[in-house]
């Protein structure tokens, strides 16, 4: 079984190179099926872009050696699946990367190591760390509701555990502990604080992410624990405040204590850069769509749902509508760099072609389970065009949302700039257990799932690269 | 609803610790109930010793401070719930702990890092770390296989996912490549060893674990990775292995390289200890039951399943038996030390006591998921007694297994001389998820299923406790 196993994986390895190199010529025996069809024949085409950058780079932090990989990967396969126009625009950021982490419980009860990962941002301990008293708060109210004499001196935690939900909503309100409560604390004279990891699982993998301090606030170290590290603080947390009630006169009468050691660094402006490939149009005059992924990812996992899964749905979407003849609209392709660590590619493509005219803008970022929910936030005209495309979707399990779409990250400055967004809302029931942890691995994704995504984008793609001057602008 | 919750779970801590303090009093309202009905109206008496051991002192491992730290909780509490004879019976031995730690694959592809954990006894790569070229095996047999000239001078690395099962049956086979792989590849000249981790898991966080080198065997660097790191790296091997298939002539034409630092050190004899706590029988001249759990843990996580969920269960399984009224048999509960890396506190036991009769002895180790099968290795004698246990147990869910009862470790020198043995099979299914890793924490317990535990425990105890001489030695 094992060889045969491993023998087929191999055969598919090549079939996707081959495919990658020359679908353009004959990729599929039938005789002339639609790009749909193609999708649901499926090459696999989108797992396997997953796969590879997966597996030949890994993790790519924004701004680092590795996204440089990534970025030249990128600009080479994009290449040897047949998208014209392939290029790099690079930008200069400011940019952060993780030092030695760790931090434990060290009283009243026994010493204990807790698993730790530092927020983007966060200052340093130093080398020799810090040692401080533990301030508890149920949540981030909590802590901006408490005077500053509370935080004073102390490390901070906040707890406030994340439930999940299928549209990631969330993420906005549990978000805050992390988004702005370094910066609150620090405000309040905190020496440090750990917040509750911003996830929904229970596996001993911190949830990092970036957090930012404002203007004239000096950064503290801050760091996300765990959630079976945070339960344990709360377990201890609450023993502390019962001994202190029961009245316990024995050495154990003492306050909770952490050691931390965050030992991060600042690089100053280093280059990154968006990757970027066409599928030209038919009709030069006919503004494009763009379609957007980010291809940098938080270094503790190896980014498989966070965003190579995006990267791969758009372009095999993209690849497959090629393969069916020239659409009228040209479709942009946006593999985004530095998206994390504050959307600094979709700033920098915004700076770059903001002023340019844009059909309709799409992205891809929320895993890789199913698309169960299509937005839309078109001009009036394109009315029967969002009927349209919500009746091609529906046989795959896509209804129609009540809310404007939103768009994504890297596409938020050209949807607020005012060009038409549509969102294929994937499942993210289960996003925010993997999500910017060690755990955000290629095992996570659902081949399946990540089809249907590939044959939904193909869908909405086909439709909306055909569509007329009087639907989009 | 937080605040509701925490009262709650304060006045629990303090309820636990009223009955652990007063219950031989009067514990319950009830008039006179059985010591079933005690441990079903439970207290969560084996909840409380678990989160208490877990939450106080955390990671356990043998011979460490933090074991000693264990054993005087340990002895502090036994006495709080009123046993008898509590006293620590120390041992030394041969102590090995884990040091810095680091993996990465170098190359043909961008550079990874690996989660990974030295196993007990590896050997220490230098604080330089070494690099090598991997060598593949699909499992132990192909190891063992592989002439000497394929191994020498190279990383080894095996590969073999382990399969969940109810019984946990798979360990013995699967667990070789742990056991007794790196022994394998010292003797054939690698020059260090890692392996897929023995575990059911796709969580970033690898299964530790003793091996053992044969004497003249000179020890080389050994670890676990993750399953996911594992499948990473076999998709690196798979893909180097298809260039070189394809002729790759370009400079990745390579072979798959690793960096590994691993800086354990051996520390010599050092202390460690059983803690025994007694029941003691009315009956002076009968033989005691011994019931085993052990205190030690792995240093990854806070051994919640492993094995405080044990000591939990015999502990309140022998409470509520004692609260019922004094039984005829002494019932002995041993908390062995140092069980993880090599059973030396069931071998100390076994020297120090074994040639005392014993009438029948019991073990829990294997996490807190519900007790499914009743297995018996017990004389002739003791055939309705048997029926009578097999009967009392039914009602709970469990049904009588067709083999003989196997023991435990730290009662296996005692039942390899002869003690009869009665095994309360727990549900294996997903204990190789968290075994010997940094998962192994509370929140992994269903406090359901540990409850229905203790009241298996209480019904075969009460019923144990009171046979006779007829029935068992």
């Amino acid at each position: 079984m094992k060889n045969i196993a491993r023998t087929a994986r191999l055969l598919a390895i090549n079939s996707a190179a081959l495919i990658a190199a020359n679908a353009a010529a004959s990729p599929v025996p039938s005789p002339t099926p639609t790009a749909v069809e193609l999708a649901q024949q499926g090459k696999d085409l989108g797992w396997w872009i997953v796969e590879d950058l997966t597996t030949e780079i890994g993790p790519r932090q924004a701004a680092t050696e590795a996204e440089a990989a990534a970025r030249n990967w990128a600009v080479r396969r994009l290449k040897e699946m047949g998208f014209q126009n392939v290029r790099e625009e690079r930008f200069a950021m400011p940019t952060w990367v993780r030092g030695d982490e760790a931090a434990s419980l060290i009283g009243p009860f026994h010493p204990q190591k807790l698993a730790i990962a530092a927020l983007g941002n966060s200052a340093s301990t130093g080398p020799k760390g810090i040692e401080g008293e533990i301030v508890y708060f149920a949540g981030f109210d909590a802590l901006q509701a408490a005077p500053d004499t509370l935080v004073k001196g102390k490390i901070v935690f906040i707890d406030h555990k994340m439930a999940p939900t299928q549209d990631g909503s969330g993420y906005g309100y549990y978000g805050r502990g992390r988004f702005t409560g370094p910066n609150v604390a620090a405000k309040k004279g905190a020496i440090a604080i750990v917040i509750r990891s911003i996830g929904t699982d229970d596996h001993r993998n911190p949830h990092t992410g970036v957090t930012n301090f404002e203007a004239g606030v000096k950064p503290i170290p801050a760091a996300a624990l765990s959630n079976p590290d945070a339960d344990q603080l709360v377990r201890q947390w609450e023993r502390t405040q019962a001994m202190r009630q029961l009245g316990d006169r024995g050495d154990r009468r003492q306050s909770l204590r952490m050691k931390l050691l965050l030992t991060p660094r600042d690089l100053g402006q280093q280059r990154s850069g968006n990757v970027i490939a066409e599928v030209p149009g038919s009709d030069p005059a006919a503004s494009p769509i763009i379609i957007a992924c980010h291809l940098d990812s938080w270094d503790l996992g190896t980014g498989a749902i966070d965003d190579a899964a995006g990267c791969g749905i758009i372009t095999a979407a993209a690849k497959y509508v090629m393969m069916t003849g020239q659409p009228r609209r040209s479709i942009r392709i946006l593999w985004a760099g530095a998206e994390e660590v504050g959307v600094f590619g979709g700033k920098a493509y915004f700076d770059a072609h903001g002023k340019a005219k844009h059909a309709v803008a799409l992205e891809s970022d929320f895993g890789a389970d199913r698309v169960w929910r299509i937005d839309f936030k078109l001009p009036d005209s394109a009315k029967s065009l969002a009927d349209q495309l919500a009746a091609a979707v529906a046989p795959f399990g896509v209804v129609r949302g009540r809310q404007p779409a939103a768009g994504g990250a890297d596409i938020g400055a050209l949807v607020a700039a005012g060009v038409p967004a549509i969102d294929l809302a994937q499942d993210g029931t289960r996003y925010f257990d993997l999500h910017h942890t060690p755990d955000d691995t290629l095992d996570k994704i659902d081949p399946v799932q990540l089809r249907q995504n590939v044959v939904v984008w193909t869908a909405v793609l086909a439709i909306l690269a055909n569509s007329g001057d009087a639907e989009l602008p």
